[in-house]
């Protein structure tokens, strides 16, 4: 059995790392860490696990976490780069679910980070963990950094058109919307049922840590700059997200083609028929990229649509993916799930 | 591999047995029927299903579904009663996630579901599918009456209490609340996003068809018959369900340990912790029953909060539990889910 | 113009005043105090009311508040206390939507809110806000505790049954159910909307501080001390309260007829026809109570559903009504709107 | 008093134009028709409206319609358009919340409504309600075709920048996300709360019938055709729409300043201050357009948020200030209201 642990375990995608790996045919937690709460059982704290997971929060603690095969950090950011390079040290491999090893500009980074970073050497290192575009860097990779939520869905609902230079990449469009999970667990007013219920608005538009990150995996395809617009919003659900994704087409193409050959043989991106309509609720819980592709009025506009659950594979079931490559297990062991609909 | 079938697939029940089925280690769904969408692939109307199912509805066909080792019937009141004769000639198990098998009295059937029944004598030998009361002889029947939501709810809350005659039963409070879904996948006004969101009522506060249900089986447990009021609400939610059960004590009790003992060899119940109140989505799309009991300012008022997700231990879950104990499987296969929260 | 003050404006009861003191025909709020906010401007934190109000947040200031005709404090617990009787000496009436003056019993008071009580002789004079109850006492008022959510709802809901002695008043069940507006405006994690969205429970089951409001009310009608056991439960939706009230008939009685002529002259208490079932979304914003009262199966027990607004009769609009009461102004006055639905 | 009929008035639209009739200070409603529910008292129907409204449905009735000053039609598209000849020629104004009359190009409105229309004329004559566009015209119109509720946002977000022809007007994006109520009150499955709430998706991506409606008002205020990409989405809530506008900029503007300029007289248009997120939440049950203008990151990116309430700014309440103007009353009259937060 393979041991992992989880540093972080008290927020969303703390909770959801749980529910994946007690699900997981070969790995077991050993040890999920929370300072605030340690000596709490796991399942006290979240009864939707009683009976699945038998736990306790412990104190962080680099010896124990040493001995894991690998720990996921669901850490507020700033703090994995703090811990990561005794762990390396260790032989232990990392995947950061925060944003401490996504950009590769250092510079960058601090500006939206508001921080120094504390280990450039382990960023240099760090592969960027989108399977779809970077899967047997992945594979060998001590340190991945998963990616943001908004990161997921754009990059790969942009990836075939900017593959193929198809599209006038100097004006991109990227309209997105989260239900309110992406902002955590911690209390805040806005994010209160009785604020965000009942209620739409765009935020970030002045500009959102998400959009270096999605304009750097943009690059990496297109091979060079690209300009975007990036306007996040937040939507009355819990879960789910969506980028919808404007683009002036400047080549010819059967998009629909061009997007199910590109995904054919991925397990987790499912382009769908024609004139479809992805829905956020067909991935809640799962690690599907659903995609729907239009060129409407058969103009000169690429649409593409494309829906995450953005606890999962847009954090936690990503992260797992990204475990599952880089300990040369099976891709898609313990993430079948299926959506629990209505 | 087991063969079953579905009589009914496009409601909310038929979904939720998909969903479960296509993750039965030991289930195939040969046929899945569905006059209207005849031809229709299943994973075209239930898109979270791509993937996972490979099968298109079909006409309902005696033959076909006589060749199951089983049938579920996902159907309005009054339609499986007119299939099950032949199916069960045709030596076809069957479990009946509707009403039409779930009273023993037939002109009290007839009263609430307003026609005459077609087969008195299959009434006769159906077993009521609640497998905390009735497993035995679950194992051993050829048709299951699948309880109704709110009866599970409120019988698995009042067992206890009744088992040992702590209450007086001619004066039972049980205040209940659904989800929306209880409603059914049928285009209504009422239950209409608009209709329902940011909105509580009542409803059949005059009367409502599981009243008889409940009535019936808090009389097996007691043994006589049992004065009950219940209300049902509507809860602005789609899954989920609580029945908040009062009852005046006759005799002493240390109430926690009698619930945990009573179900400490159930899989599917859960007694909490002193002093809990059970959350509708620690079970959503599981088959958990959460319960807890309090005895408020130490008085002589017994109350027993008791959760479930009326669409799958209030439906589906119970279904293939059932089925599991009926053809002889392991009674957890397929359902060991953890609800995803948040 | 008569002029008002609001202490603490920042929660959602100081927000509803604001909004109903603004449509008010004779009233101008002169002061509208909020410690941490002072000199923001208050539609910059509410923008609902740009256009509306022209008022910055001060500091609270006795001076400024004394030669206000009438004070509101939408203060936490324990507040009011501390600054009511410098303003009464100024002369200044109060109404305090809080709990300080709400309970007669210093004792218990001292027990559910766990301080001493800083003016037990204000306590003795203030009269009970309740118009339906005590209107002739709130006229003479100089200080009004204006009710609770749930005592609101319960209290107008057994009124007429206990005023005439119908039912058996050791043995009251009240269960009730509340939206999150109810849990305030402050930051905490199970308001958060991904904690209480999609999800329903109870709270407070072993005891709740509107257990002694509701009780000391029912006793008042009663003439004596009542067994009562009041479970609250949390609705996922932002406003709207049902009290859901059994009582067991021990009295012959029209109990249509009786709610009625009860509630004939009340502008505030809508009696449903026999059979209905209120909606809280009906009462939404408003100051109305709905209530429909039923005997089930025209057996022993009766059953009342009483819903109101919690942030407005269940709060800031029965403190307006209150305030139109105590300064002689039409007890309807700025306080006719229509819920908006849906 | 003024008298006005409402043909259609059992949608959420009739709804609300009864709301607000009920309280304009001018009006009285003299008829309400519905073929269905004639005989029916309207507070039976909506029971928000008890005591409000004295007023039955009755059948459509071209005699007592014909004898009101104004009416209003709250119909099915290819309703408004048999009945409203007849009016006109009895000397009856008429505002159609539908859109039979607000397409000048008839050959388009046959391809998007798939019928011949009935009354050419009138489509000539007929003046599109938005008046902050047209208010001149409006004033002497005898047909008024009231918005759709997508274009008011738009066209409302976009009028500035055409107007002073500051962007490429032949790339705009307009991505709009609608509340669920914006389909209406039939019943439908794909908006029943089980199917909308938790989720989010887009629809009619490849084409909208308020697209050409957009096109035609942006033509009109930029002089020239334009190029627009219009996605509608559905929110999982019951009111509220947000445009979110793309455009390129090819002149140069203090755009903060250029929307406050020009909205600086109107009533019911709100530029909210640099920087600022405009909440649907804060115009629900309003007539209010609340506009918010960023340049991201200093580009040549104009981004304009622009939130209404669907039912009311984008039919009912822009419908009554419509009528106001078409009256000669105040255009403000009967539109104050303040939305109902939280």
């Amino acid at each position: 059995m393979i041991e992992v642990g989880i540093v972080g375990g008290t927020g969303y995608t703390g909770m959801e790392l749980l529910r994946l790996l007690a699900g997981h045919p070969q790995v077991r937690v050993r040890a999920i860490t929370s300072r605030g709460n340690a000596g709490t059982a796991v399942d006290d704290m979240f009864p939707s696990l009683r009976g699945h997971l038998d736990l306790q929060f412990t104190a962080p603690d680099a010896e124990t976490l040493g001995r894991c095969d690998l720990v996921f950090f669901a850490t507020p950011n700033g703090t994995a780069m703090q811990m990561v390079p005794e762990l390396l040290e260790a032989g232990t491999r990392v995947v950061d679910l925060g944003a401490d090893f996504r950009l590769k500009d250092l510079p960058t980074w601090s500006q939206w980070y508001g921080m120094e970073h504390a280990c450039p050497d382990v960023v240099e290192q760090a592969v960027y963990g989108l399977p779809e575009l970077n899967r047997e860097a992945i594979r060998g990779a001590r340190v991945v950094a998963n990616p943001g939520c908004y990161p997921t869905a754009v990059i790969l609902g942009y990836l075939p058109l900017l593959e193929q230079k198809l599209v006038d990449a100097s004006f991109l469009v990227a309209d997105c919307k989260s239900g309110v999970s992406g902002a955590g667990r911690k209390a805040q007013v806005h994010t209160l049922l009785c604020e965000a219920n009942e209620n739409f608005k765009a935020y970030g538009a002045p500009g959102h840590r998400h959009l270096p990150e999605i304009r750097q995996g943009l690059a990496q395809i297109q091979g060079s700059d690209v300009g975007l617009t990036f306007v996040p919003h937040l939507v009355p659900m819990t879960r789910g997200m969506q980028g919808t994704l404007y683009a002036r087409l400047t080549g010819q193409a059967n998009l629909q083609e061009l997007y199910e050959r590109r995904y054919a043989a991925e397990s987790f991106v499912d382009v769908l028929p024609p004139g479809s309509h992805p829905e956020t609720r067909t991935v809640r819980g799962t690690n599907m990229c659903r995609i729907a592709v239009h060129r409407p009025a058969d103009g000169d506009t690429a649409l593409v649509l494309s829906v995450i659950d953005n606890l999962t594979k847009g954090a936690a079931s990503q992260a797992v993916q990204n475990m599952n490559l880089m300990l040369g297990l099976e891709e898609t062991a313990g993430l079948q799930q299926i959506a629990v609909l209505p």
